[in-house]
């Protein structure tokens, strides 16, 4: 079951490796920098950003997924590669006014992927900007100038807060339509900055005042806007848009707009046939918005959608060996919990039982006015109580036109909290640690309890940040005589667990 | 900051360490089996259980005590020390009736305690015996069997569940007084199992029934029941209550009743005299009891108790260099959320504005019929305002008598609430998995992502287990393939912080 994690790095004999710690330790190289340089090499960087995934939401995947035949509970795709934490923060209160949002500390998706992106704090909305709105360097920015492809790829529209802190630099985050512009008009050296872009999002990109799928086509770029188009597509340079704004959610996702794991495959083979290498960023983008909704169903779906793309990145690493994965989240949202108002089981067969998310069924009775009973009874594999059906039915009667969606589809969403025991405390964003997954040549930089920042601060130093500000950033991510003792104490890590294989048969 | 973390151990000088690696990794014994053997001697482990502190409570912490006149958020005590984290679950729905207790997958303290005093799941309520209802041997009864001297503090009763599960044996945990005859009556190798146990509990201990303190004392226990005789206590065996049941929450804790922090330091002075070393169980119990209650106020100051004695314990492990210190929780409790109710900012002025516990400034409205303005005010730092007292007195109107404390407690709770947009979404547990801190000989064993069994697997490894049930358990603790790409992975990531730091100065 953790056979993800079993495969050796075959580049790295353990002698070498050996030696070359011995070097490292004492200060001497009995093996050249070549040769060190040649085996430590990170040619490629998978980031992958599970919006709102905080600890809740990976616990909650085990749950889902467990055997329930057996007492142990099975490890997700994530666990094997759990490194640690990172605090998730962001600077609002320092700010100075310039922006008229309000005082926050929880963060939002565009400062979290701003910290991540560019290794420094800033206000909730900053979409690769700073506390002054100055431009920040991003790593995929980064990675371009250093000749490497790169790409992004999400659920939501493409243009949306995650991707946008890593390819365009905008005051707010509301910015949709000049953040899609940035993407082809910002260059480096010259270039478009990034090379595959896959999610959703037809609607920025197709306007009535520029019509940017054009432009890109005009300069080389695939547009495709179909699966099997997706799957067909064979050019250097993709762009991708699948839905209006997002795509739908993994359980309701018609066979047209692709899987995550699907773009992830995709952009992969597209961008490793650059020698140079590539940065890739995927977001599991609706995650968050499930945890917005509090809709447990939407949200497990897109666990899987985005574990899916997981697994497919660290198989594409494995056999790579040069490819450097790193899972996390920007933050939680929703305050999920596994179990709630004092119940001690939280049922996943319930959870199970949907065949798609209250939002789904809310559009068959709310827009398409079918009935209650037979949208409930056809959706969902456990026998819905008449009370339930009443409770839908009181929604409709007692919401205003303008809140009937929402009424309804809160009502559905009760339905699947109250009987699995899940648990929310709010519709905004929730400030705990989330976890951190790393796998390949590199993965040791992420490890313990590190900030978003970090993540920047760690890929500036891999791609040898070209900027002085790239550099700056990765000298301060150092404190040193903690990094002494972490690699002693890592060090015991790896010889004891070395030890235990040898001698516990 | 992060000073905690850079003491390196002068026991092992690098070179040692380099040889041993090399040793251990390519099969030879270049230095011999003893001196390795006395290089990585763990004499004594100090495992530390915060009582519900999932991931939310162990950030609250670093935002409680951040500097706010930075834009960094400092590292709280245990941030250097992270390592992974672990999953918590029981096995109730595996349950075969014996037990009448409900479906349960959401752990409760006695599971989680006896999964990690004694390396199996079982189910909510069991006081280390399995899903039989068999008695397990503990990693505490082996230390003792191996000749070590043992202790158990907690700021609970010293009876309940967790401290329980280390050194009785009950089917269901509400059987307090048998635990504590336990603690008397079961001997390991003639001998008492604890040599100090530190906590509250004096109504379980003097009984009419019987008379444990008693017992304890003609034994050659001392018995201290307040916090200045604690200090002058030098015996080598102690029991200390000092309270009824449990202690008061830290905020509230009068001068009579130790800190965890103090109970922490005896422990050890009297422990470490023993050559062959300790085991000592510290839990901070009430972090868990002011979730429940839904308290914020108690959690953070429960929180801070807890920090100050991982604190103490890791002083005293850099300094002994042969000690293992473990922190982590049994699960988390409330379903609290730094953030709720839409609002994106948590504001811990409005916590560190309270004097004492809402439940401290209930018993003086309830019990002694003080006003409610006056305790208010005198017991808030802020300006309490007419609605909120207006609220207050709203639950006193309105309760019956049988629930009178608990909605005046909830109605104060929610002012801190709503102030400092805190969340809950139950009285019961939540199932997420809780972060694992651990320094010293051995934290190697519980990086990545653990099951709360691993705890006492690892234990059961080092103390070197007597019996075949603790010999099994170790053995089925290793995942060997995963242990070689474990190794070489955390291999990789000492060298790489060593290398950072020669680096890049």
């Amino acid at each position: 079951m953790i056979s993800g994690g079993v495969q050796l790095n075959k580049g790295l004999s353990i002698a070498l490796l050996s030696t070359m710690l011995i070097g490292t330790m004492l200060g001497t190289s009995p093996v050249s920098a070549e040769t060190q340089e040649k085996n430590n090499q990170i040619k490629n960087v998978i980031f992958m950003i599970g919006d709102g995934m905080g600890p809740s939401y990976t616990t909650a995947l085990r749950y889902l997924k467990d055997d329930q035949s057996t007492v142990e509970m099975e490890d997700t795709g994530f666990d094997p590669y759990l490194v640690g934490m990172q605090s998730v923060y962001s600077a609002d209160p320092f700010y100075d006014g310039k922006q008229d949002d309000e005082k926050e500390n929880i963060t939002d998706s565009a400062a979290a992927a701003t910290s991540m992106s560019s290794g420094i704090k800033t206000y909730n909305g900053a979409i690769a900007v700073d506390l002054e709105q100055e431009d920040t360097e991003t790593v995929l920015e980064v990675a371009k100038a250093k000749g490497k492809s790169t790409g992004l790829v999400a659920t939501s529209e493409i243009n949306h807060a995650t991707p946008a802190a890593y390819a365009s630099h905008e005051h707010s985050r509301k910015n949709y339509s000049e953040i899609a512009d940035d993407y082809f008009d910002d260059l480096v050296n010259g270039k478009h900055k990034v090379d595959v872009l896959l999610g959703g999002g037809i609607d920025y990109f197709e306007r009535k005042d520029r019509n940017l799928a054009q432009d890109f086509e005009k300069d080389g770029y695939q547009y495709v806007k179909t699966t099997d188009e997706l799957l067909k597509a064979d050019g250097e340079q993709i762009l991708g848009l699948f839905a209006p704004i997002g795509l739908e959610k993994a359980i309701d996702r018609p066979q047209e707009q692709p899987s995550l794991e699907q773009m992830t495959t995709k952009a992969i083979d597209v961008l490793s046939k650059n020698e140079n290498g590539f940065f890739l960023m995927i977001e599991g983008s609706q995650i968050d918005w499930a945890g917005h909704d509090n809709d447990i169903v939407g949200a497990m779906s897109e666990m899987e959608d985005f574990e899916k793309a997981f697994n497919k990145a660290i198989e594409f690493a494995k056999e790579d060996q040069h490819t450097l994965v790193v899972a996390t989240a920007d933050h939680s949202t929703g305050g999920l919990s596994i179990g709630a108002n004092d119940v001690g089981f939280w049922d996943v067969d319930v959870i199970k039982a949907a065949k798609h998310t209250p939002d789904y069924m809310t559009r068959l009775i709310v827009e398409k006015e079918e009935d209650i009973q037979t949208v409930l009874t056809e959706n969902i594999d456990f026998d819905v109580t008449e009370e339930e059906v009443k409770s839908v039915q009181a929604a409709i009667d007692n919401a205003s036109k303008e809140d009937l969606f929402t009424e309804v589809d809160n009502a559905i969403e009760h339905i699947f909290d109250e009987r699995s025991g899940t648990g929310w405390t709010t519709g905004g964003h929730t400030g705990e640690d989330v976890p951190v997954y790393a796998y390949g040549p590199g993965a040791e930089m992420f490890a313990g309890k590190i900030d978003n920042t970090d993540n920047a601060k760690n890929l500036f130093q891999i791609l040898g940040a070209s900027s002085s500000e790239g550099a700056e950033l990765a000298d301060t991510a150092t404190n040193y005589p903690a990094s002494i003792f972490g690699g002693f104490f890592i060090l015991a890590v790896g010889g004891w667990l070395l030890y235990r294989n040898k001698t516990v048969h």
